[in-house]
């Protein structure tokens, strides 16, 4: 993944699950309403993951407001294309 | 996964995602207009997969109407209990 660092939106990928949550806390405490939780193929079941321990254990006046599903284009090294899901989970006070 | 076996739900678990776009498929061709994409833990992501297959490929007027996300509480074979994450994909058309 080589998207820019966006001031409310935490990427999740192969690291662990709490790396993630304290990524949303951090935005949160910094005054972000409004955080987005966006995942890519298997990392996908990771974001639901840090979406719900934020929810129940550390934000627990956060709501989810808003969950989209999409398919990306990734091209692999051999020039073949592949599809891709992604989820973005939009959480927030 | 003990649950009955609803009529216009399909859980998704351990066989290839094209199982249950053929599941999902076969309930919309017999007249269910809403359908249920259910799973939980690491499935979650083929779950968003089989979504999303039926909306690109095969159903190209279905559209995808709500995405909840939650916990459930598992019992361990040693008696411990995990949370594990669940996700429901409303499908229809």
């Amino acid at each position: 993944m080589a998207e820019k660092a966006s001031e409310n939106v935490v990427y999740v990928g192969q690291k662990p699950s709490m790396a993630y949550v304290l990524g949303v806390m951090t935005q949160m405490s910094n005054g972000q309403n409004q955080i987005f939780i966006k995942a890519r193929g298997r990392s996908i079941s990771k974001a639901v993951d840090v979406a719900e321990i934020v929810r129940r254990k550390f934000a627990k006046d956060a709501r989810i407001s808003n969950i989209e599903i999409g398919t990306e284009e990734k091209a692999l090294e051999n020039g073949q294309k592949v599809n891709i899901s992604t989820i973005s989970i939009s959480i927030g006070k």
